[in-house]
């Protein structure tokens, strides 16, 4: 199948790239490497010492038999995915290729207002093009969890049957984001739900949760095959900054009460999921959500979990929660459906601790890169709009 | 007070401007005059022969007796924006610079992509220079009932009670439009409600109804301060185009079946209403939604009014069915809540036959102008994506 993977130089996207040509997929992709600027932006840079795309290229060639077609260009520019379409008339189309950081978008005005339209055009841009070029493309767009935000109720995948004065109706389930970044999203996945109504297009919205992990099997053996690994206060996530914090002796940093819960997956996990999604593509006109993850955690759980899959590698790592720089529930109910992948097939991991021990042993090789930029291992980006490095939640002495 | 009005020199500006100057505020206005050059693409003008900002400024002053404070330029720079904030820090803002239009959102890819970016981002940067400068005023946004499509149950005014598996929640309602313009208003609602819970801002959602009419009373005997009136396909409403279309003795034109029914008003309530939001602003963080309508009516029950209210001025007309441009249900269930205004002292006119005697006695001054443009009383922007003036639906001998 011709894949295009708009993003392709992303943390998933290169992942995912290797993954469906090593089952046989034609892959194409297309990369305005933003997202090494935002992490440079950010002073920080990727755990794993990525190589430049040319090299990419290069190995992929390799190991994978065949070439990855790739585009440097911006999806936010209409001829630019326009001609992309023209000439390589993709069957699925994987969207990654939009900005994913919620504290980048939480800057300023000005990176608010980048990180929506960045992504809301970019999106138009695809949806244009499949509907003018290739109307029987299946349109693959990574949402996130987070356009749910944490309800006093169950979430189900997208939609809910729902009953109002005696009329019953089944409707989207109501958005709560927490960021402008998590709203672009939802902005998104709203187009896109229209786009299918309005044209016919075929589309599966991801509501993917927060992914860790350092590799997936193909690329084992070849460092020019690993994927980026962000640990900075704005790219980095959870389980990744846990583990950079780890390998070089840096406490590891919950945020508030640290009871916030999120469906977690292994890369290896969303690489599977997405597969499935594309091997089982939505109908026309279908606009179909998909929950993607493997397991809810809380996230001073996940600490104490790297914390003792650390220590039987012999590091000690203490935890110690940050002030909050965020504005979110720190403590509250949290049970999403996900079901849609479990019934294509998908069989989770189920194996946190080996995951985190590969993880561990990964990044101890680039602990010197890590420690070169620890100082954004604290986040400086707040939800009110102030920008500082936040201080510890208690004194460690007190605390004890 | 101290009232802000992005998108002065439009339909409902120029009206607002007024009806609160007239009030004893003091008013200040921004536009970029880009509704003027949107409804010259689409080779059309105002029905009313609207003058320059400069001699509308003047006609102001001297019949107001205080100068309206007026800055052109583009919403979507920031800088612009910031300056405008700093220098007359108001009180109130009511948002009215956004494009107005779903079916110039949906010329192609292009007006999509503007119609959503220009919307987003002016809205932005309001939100963000209340926040950084005038963190006490209140937003009074400009939404649409569109935002909420034509779900089968009853609409109410932005939130409801909903339990789902045995838990309840007050939820915001899920959003169903039916044009890009329409979802960039639903875009603009969601970040609106999570910048009232972020940074306390104070705000009003106003899901206003189809408006009609020529007129307030304010602007009687100066033509200087007549509002725009648009009759082509792209920027005109339906009570506004029949109107139009009945003064020159042109067909009126529902759409397909002619049975959607929407929530109308005239003019002079829109202006009353949106006063009653302005004198009773939303408490620091709220994010309220106003359902703003006098009545919901049937398009082609409208189109009789109309045809009506025209004979008994001696003009006759006929209504003919257009093919549908757009992609929406014909015959539906409607039944949107308003009680929230009407709980703050909203007074419906409910005189909509005298209503439609002035806007026919004043189009009627102005039908040389509608006639020199009445190739676009026929919509040419269809919601599939071709463009092409619209056929009768049927053949007039046929249908007789």
């Amino acid at each position: 199948m011709r894949v295009f993977i708009p993003g392709v130089d992303g943390y998933l996207g290169w992942s995912l790239a290797q993954h469906l040509a090593a089952r046989g997929h034609e892959i194409a992709g297309a990369d305005s490497f933003f997202r090494r600027k935002w992490v440079g932006e950010m002073e920080s840079w990727s755990a794993t010492p990525i190589v430049s795309m040319d090299e990419r290229l290069k190995a992929f060639k390799e190991h994978y038999g065949r070439e990855l077609v790739f585009w440097e260009g911006d999806l936010t520019e209409w001829d630019f995915v326009e001609s992309v379409f023209k000439e390589f008339r993709p069957e699925t189309v994987v969207h990654l290729g939009e900005c994913p950081s919620a504290p980048f978008s939480m800057v300023d005005v000005h990176h608010a207002v980048m990180v929506q339209t960045n992504n809301i055009v970019s999106t138009f841009h695809l949806m244009f093009a499949m509907k003018d070029i290739t109307p029987d493309a299946h349109l693959i767009k990574l949402g996130t969890m987070g356009e749910y935000g944490t309800p006093d109720m169950d979430i189900p995948e997208g939609f809910f049957d729902v009953e109002f004065r005696g009329r019953k109706g089944h409707m989207p389930f109501p958005r709560g984001a927490g960021s402008w970044y998590h709203w672009s999203k939802v902005h998104g996945s709203n187009n896109i739900m229209f786009a299918c109504k309005l044209w016919g297009l075929r589309a599966t919205d991801v509501m993917q949760g927060v992914v860790f992990g350092t590799r997936i099997d193909e690329m084992a053996g070849d460092e020019r095959l690993l994927t980026r690994l962000d640990f900075d206060g704005s790219f980095g996530t959870a389980i990744n900054r846990f583990c950079c914090q780890a390998v070089i002796g840096h406490p590891l940093t919950p945020f508030g009460k640290g009871l916030q819960k999120r469906g977690f997956l292994p890369l290896r996990d969303s690489m599977q999921c997405l597969t499935l999604a594309l091997d089982h593509p939505a109908e026309a006109g279908e606009y179909r959500v998909f929950n993607q993850f493997e397991e809810v955690y809380g996230v001073t759980d996940l600490a104490h979990k790297v914390q003792a899959a650390a220590e039987k590698l012999g590091i000690e790592s203490e935890i110690r929660a940050l002030v909050n720089p965020r504005v979110e529930l720190e403590d509250h109910y949290y049970n999403p459906d996900h079901q849609h992948l479990l019934d294509l097939g998908y069989r989770p991991s189920h194996d946190v601790d080996a995951e985190l021990r590969i993880m561990l042993e990964d990044l101890t090789k680039y602990c010197d890169r890590i420690d070169a930029k620890r100082d954004v291992l604290i986040p400086d980006v707040k939800w009110k709009g102030d920008r500082e490095r936040v201080a510890y939640l208690h004194d460690p002495v007190a605390s004890a």
